[in-house]
């Protein structure tokens, strides 16, 4: 497991901003999740932090993509039942933004499940319904058809597309208001590590800028500005 | 006229989404009109229902789309005055997001002719007047320019193009939270007959998902289910 | 100076729709600009008026689009020291959605040297922050990933496309409910004076169609239309 | 008639670049079809003039674009029957490139009834028998699903949009190399005579600049050049 | 295997434009891989028949998409030397433009591996040396830069979203100029045997066209003319 | 000046494709311009080698992008005559489609000052007289408006965007039948170098996929393949 307490504890104090810059840092540009925004009240002006659990679908086949397929061994039913405690729902919905994946059942479920939040590049369905199951879902936005009128379930836990990231079942999702960010699993502590400093530095920075601080050699730091934060790092240790 | 007092309670009970699965039953998986979602706050948390008077534009030609325009007998002033209440007009914007169809005074104008509400794949302008209104409008967002900015309106209650959807004169439109769906008008009777027994038997299920029930065998049901359901059914005659 | 206090005052009671009209008129259809819409909520509900201070930005290159480029002489926090109080900032960032020119650090200083507000085709980062700012903020959306993941800045007061519109540095920008619009300062004068009168001229219709008036004739207004008009506003004189 | 045999001849002997120029001059920026370029081997290479004859479609309704519409009174097949000889047929197909609008059988039949040219914003299907044909046409591309799988026809001769242009029955349609132009019925002959005389005049610029001349006074000219070029004009009266 | 010899000839016959109305007509609307057009010299004017061996690619991560994963146990050189010949591979690469999936190396060695053909809905790169290998390629384009600029490799023979088509190993792809068509494998037999008749009829409609027959009546043929052709079905036979 | 004769003979050596891996294993994963692909017949099947000249346009205005205009002293005419012989025109458009920045008379003068070539994003119009002046052109395509339809010039030699990659005046520009790349000119010599050798290990390679060799192993080399083509480099010297 990629996550543990320490880690999550650390990962819910940064924001989704400072993780990008630090894994811009480690070399990868290409991490937030385009499309996947707070939808639900449950995701407004809240952090989730998790594993992911990925679901993948392909474009509607009419004869694949039916009410009956709901009931196949392979579905996002039994892809829900198959998820852990905490994990991060990432589902692969190819950006289409005219089938909701799921609606409030499946949210209900899932919320019954303690699933911690579904993300995804595509839409939902049924949104108020989804709104009372308290479950935080990011996300494209809303439709009312259903995912098969656009979409096949073929499988979970494999590699997936989502918002043009690739996301492994097990990576690091952190989502919030700016949206959703995956760490490859073996980044993870590293990139908490690097995260939580540069979180602490640039909240210093921050505060000189409210009191009125230029921009130049503050961020980025010059060399005697440096000296006065780490003189403040020091004396709150 | 296709929505009779009945049919139109009736509607008034079921979600779009409900509606986009019982369409897709009988074979139609294209009746969900891409981008019109609810815009002012009249349009928010409630349910229209009403037969569809299209509004169709074509692209501006510098010659025609002029202020003067605005005074012919072909107009967006003569097809508000056409509008018979309880209509939902249903404008055929080609989904061009840099020219807001209408602004605070013809939505005025059709709010004092209880117009029940605009639907469009285009945007609206002048946003604050719009709220001022009360009229319930569902579109893709807002633009400060005209129509004629990039649009030259050609005529009402003929065929059109929705957000990808066909849409004639008479359909009926449902729109709420999850945006607006086109029935066909010969399907409506039809379409509401099995889309209030769908809104029934979800909502059981929904409520049995609250309780803790696992999806395999609930959604969709088993027979076991099914008699458990039916029996409740039964039970509530 | 192309704003004098008067014409920004004159400014402050017109909406972008009824600016758009009026340049419209004036042979000017392309001037608002597509994708900058309220973001933060000291920008809803409310409206700017202040001269152009242009920000360009080409795509990222890996070598030049680094955290080190941050503090570079061209870089967007020498820009950022170089706007004057009153000046709305508008940056060309291509219209790119997945990395945000500014975050909470660079918007805080443009609140400290009390620029007006900041117009952009892109997305801004660290939304939670840039709301405790308390700066106006008209843009596209928000994206976790700095300006670097994706961009390169170049430089200031330099011509720019601003979400599809020519802005030029010290054009007169207006920005509401409805977006933003870019008016030439060259027609600033004479735009401002026919928009107040087309402002005041759309007011009396709005009440006219509240009181039940029907389109024709009114809007536009019919010569009897608008000899009652020209009597109301003598007596108002 | 806005075409007479003079008019079309002039015409036959003016680029569709130069048309643009002279739209321009008179106030239309907005005539261009975007998308149709040549696509069969009897497009390419050659120029063709003609009134537009235009053709409807909206989205796909799965009860409504079948096979057997094939067969209804308002049809492609009946629009076909009713194009007379010399027409150009303008199709609306919304700028959709997975559905081909006409196939080998309509082609050949246009081609029979002597239709001049077909030309749409959206694309053919059965390209390599389209091609046994003959018929000229302007398009986006191909594919081989038929129009119903993506459109449904609604009617002929109707205002369209096509390519982003407003297009009426009886506007000329001139299409060359550079793609399909809309002549506005009225403006046909000011624009033919205007054209005529700029192609001269350009053709003469090219000339120099073949020779060696410098852009500056030469294309726009000074007065020095226009004297010049007045001069050859008499000269060759 | 679903292509037998006899099937395998038998859609050797017909065009893609008659499979997609024949799926059609069997209920798949769905089937043409949008982006997917003749782009080598191999491929025009031709047509291939085989089975899908589908490759499938998530977004680049700057870690993994490197010049050693080539190297790699999962890699595009492991999934073509496990192509059997006669197969058509078939790439789902997102609909990427910026990065061509294969080159002249690769296609080389599919060629000497007899493999029918490349599908993709993305782009190749190095086109010069891919034209010298004579692999038939439907694609969208070329692109210079190699895959891993943005695309990661993730495995074969998975089910694969390919133009917008669901696409499963085995099933049964078809190209020629109008792009390509994929055969969900328990449908082949059907189709094939209902193309075949399609393409028969097409021909003789075709012909009564040449010969100046009106489309009402002839396509759709009605009953008179059904009998026409019945008796020309019998004289043949 | 980046650019020695000597680096040109290497670069002419190598393709576009070889150049963005070299680039990518340096670092640059963005240095195709997208959508600048060989237009004219001079583009095609040849290679160009030059420092880019850089043009920039922002988007039309009514008022500025007229024909009087192209009389200014910044206009495109000024920039073609300060060209300097053997440079290549990078024309940032902005991606637009439906303008053509340049024509005949235009590319005639560049083709008359000796300028190896013209690469934009945009497009070209008056394709047939283009093609007779001999220009190789790297473009989107072909349109007949002018640019001033759409677009507004604003100056030359700036830093620009083209096809979604920054060049900057001087920038090393090679373009081949897989489009355009743009190398910064501080790299010049080291990409040079790094893609002779690249492009003989890859024409090895080549050879014994030709012969037959598998993949594994071959590409990317193991060190016993490594061992025979070093033994072959080291025969050839």
């Amino acid at each position: 497991m990629s996550l543990t307490p320490d880690l999550r504890a650390a990962l819910h104090g940064v924001t989704t901003a400072t993780l990008t810059t630090v894994l811009l840092k480690q070399g990868l540009r290409n991490c937030w999740i385009r499309g996947a925004m707070p939808l639900t009240g449950a995701a407004r002006g809240t952090r989730v932090v998790g594993e992911a659990f990925t679901l993948r679908f392909i474009p509607m086949r009419e004869d694949l993509a039916t009410p009956a397929s709901w009931g196949n061994p392979i579905s996002t039913r039994a892809a829900i039942e198959a998820m852990p405690e905490g994990a991060i729902a990432v589902a692969d919905a190819m950006g289409v933004t005219d089938a909701g994946i799921f609606g409030d059942i499946l949210c209900q479920r899932m919320a019954v499940r303690r699933v911690a939040a579904l993300v995804t590049d595509g839409v939902m369905r049924d949104l108020a319904g989804v709104e009372g199951t308290g479950l935080p879902v990011w996300a494209r936005g809303t439709a009312a058809p259903a995912s098969i009128a656009g979409l096949t379930f073929v499988g979970w836990n494999e590699p997936v597309a989502c918002g043009g990231v690739a996301v492994f079942a097990g990576d690091v999702i952190v989502a919030d208001t700016d949206g959703a960010v995956a760490i490859p699993k073996d980044m993870v502590a590293a990139v908490a590590e690097a995260a939580v400093e540069q979180e602490a530095m640039e909240a210093w920075i921050m505060e000189e800028a409210r009191k009125g601080a230029a921009l130049p050699g503050l961020y980025p730091m010059n060399a005697e500005t440096k000296a006065r934060y780490d003189a403040f790092r020091a004396g709150k240790g």
